[in-house]
């Protein structure tokens, strides 16, 4: 008998509180963990109902990767590692687009002919901000209804671990167990502000970045650089009287990337029009996806970036651990402030400050 | 009497290829420095030197910042953190772009124009790559021959520090001197392929982007991500039968610009055309960056992003000690490169390998 953390990210909750085992009050608390006492798996049983496609057990397993508790962490740990050389078989696409311009329709539709062409598609989300998770986690319940009680899909809300790299970390070892449990397509959703995109960016193989024709105010959500990162670009909500203006939209953006220089990939971004509501042009998403997929794996891009990702990890993981310990450490904390000051007033070089620091700090640890 | 370097990026040694003293092809010879035996300055004499104006100190003394001889390093940064005080009060401009576009032309022309507005002028160039150095070098002398003898200009070729990160600390710290000695206006100019125009970027106040108009295969140099860092694009070359061309390329890109989201400045990127050769539009890169300064120093932000750059130096270099620490530790050059195969072969997470080389290289500095 062990606890075992259920949380609203669960979709098992959600079905606690249907059943009556849960109070939706308790359930609907942002990020509230409630601990009940169950039966808590070991890792074998983990590993072989993940393998097996069993959807209760691959959230259960999420629900600890996403735990903060030593106990979950070494269990989840060792689930991973076991599920680790299951994975990488999916089509990992990230979506992007500020709030507004229809992510969570896109996807929706989207996972529904995929499913109907016996894919099967996780959706997982990135939003570091605790106050956008609880907007978007209310939204996806309303929005992708449809997707959601598809036995071939599986929708889980952005980790609510505090920063940025938190989420990415966890959000990678979500996409390794949804991936060993069979999904061959992993959408990433981001929110398209602040940095989520680029961690979404940098965990996927084709990245789509969704706009309106209205391209105004709301495109100053929209970090500089995206557009540039982007392997397609799809103009939402183009139907009814708003199709003209995306179809000039569309074309205004085709002639904008091809300024571009050529993408390392080789691949030149596709613009193209769609709509949720009328269901035209989402399947030129996942055509176009497969048409990526196509070349990429012809010419060795699509394996390269994989590589590149990984090992990108493993010296981001690296920085962050030999830069947290050396900015929580007592003698940095002590001195920063003062240097910064002293540095913005011209009194002494960024460099010697940096110097400076640097060596009291390796003496502290010695 | 000490040791005193001499080699091909200081502008003495040129002059003693002339006077005999030194032979050309041990000038020419890349990176190589020769030492000769000769009366070094006091730091006071050098800051003394420097502050009046005097281009010869400033010419050794930038030498001196170049060097890695721990004694010449030991009296630069102490000429440095003198000359602090008195840096920071000029406009510095950075202008990329592929090889080819005639950026050396351009920065003869604008130099010119404005050392005839009394305006003193330090152009300074960042070129991480020695190859490429080699010719930039040998091209500087032919092309900005009429701006290299104007005493109010300051011309000085890339130093040749290994890394790129010791090129911008290098660059950085010429910025100061040049500064204290009174330049008005500094201009960097990089190659804009690889990395370098990143870093010039981060050193600048104002970015100023050159393109042909024939934006074919010469922009696949451009790495991506650079067109939206530019505060201003200006197509180059726009003379003759090309002009025509050149004013559509404007308006094409001009369009494209429009569908990139605001920036932080608040500034709208300008595009226009100009030319080396006819001389027209020279005089709109320097109206544009009076534009730019006015409008970021009423709304704050050119000391903002000034106050960035430098806290950025101090995060970026204590980064760099800290990687290099790690990275060159004996416990992890043991390690890593099987580290590295087992997370390409999915034996392992990159975050569980990143977790045990930081607690091995953490035990080791004990």
């Amino acid at each position: 008998m062990y606890d075992e953390i259920i949380d609203k990210n669960n979709p098992n909750s959600a079905l606690k509180v249907k059943e009556g085992v849960l109070k939706p009050d308790v359930v609907n608390k942002d990020y509230l963990l409630h601990i009940k006492k169950r039966k808590q798996l070991s890792v074998e049983e983990y590993v072989k109902g993940i393998l097996e496609g069993n959807r209760t057990i691959l959230s259960q397993a999420i629900t600890l990767v996403e735990s903060s508790l030593f106990e979950h962490q070494r269990i989840a740990q060792q689930v991973i590692e076991k599920c680790l050389p299951y994975s990488g078989k999916s089509i990992r696409v990230g979506i992007t687009g500020v709030p507004g311009v229809g992510k969570s329709s896109v996807i929706e539709v989207l996972g529904k002919q995929l499913t109907a062409e016996k894919h099967k598609v996780a959706v997982l989300a990135i939003d570091p901000s605790s106050e956008r998770s609880k907007g978007s986690i209310l939204g996806d319940k309303t929005r992708m209804e449809s997707l959601a009680s598809d036995e071939n899909a599986f929708i889980r809300p952005s980790p609510s671990a505090g920063s940025l790299g938190g989420v990415a970390r966890k959000t990678r070892e979500i996409i390794i167990l949804c991936e060993a449990a069979g999904f061959d397509v992993v959408i990433i959703e981001t929110v398209g502000v602040g940095q989520s995109e680029v961690v979404a960016h940098s965990m996927v193989d084709f990245f789509l970045l969704l706009q309106l024709a209205n391209a105004g105010d709301e495109l100053q959500g929209i970090k500089r650089g995206i557009m540039e990162m982007a392997d397609a670009i799809a103009i939402n909500k183009a139907e009814g009287k708003e199709k003209e203006k995306s179809l000039m939209a569309a074309n205004n953006y085709r002639n904008a990337l091809h300024l571009f220089p050529m993408m390392e990939s080789n691949w030149s971004p596709i613009v193209f029009t769609c709509s949720s509501y009328s269901k035209e042009g989402i399947d030129t998403i996942w055509k176009t996806v497969l048409d990526y997929v196509t070349l990429t794996k012809k010419n060795g891009y699509f394996y390269k970036k994989r590589n590149q990702q990984n090992l990108r990890i493993l010296n981001e993981t690296i920085n962050s651990f030999l830069t947290e310990s050396f900015y929580d450490s007592k003698i940095v904390k002590d001195n920063i402030e003062q240097a910064k000051e002293d540095i913005l007033e011209n009194k002494v070089s960024a460099y010697v400050v940096a110097q400076n620091l640097i060596d009291k700090y390796f003496n502290s640890l010695k």
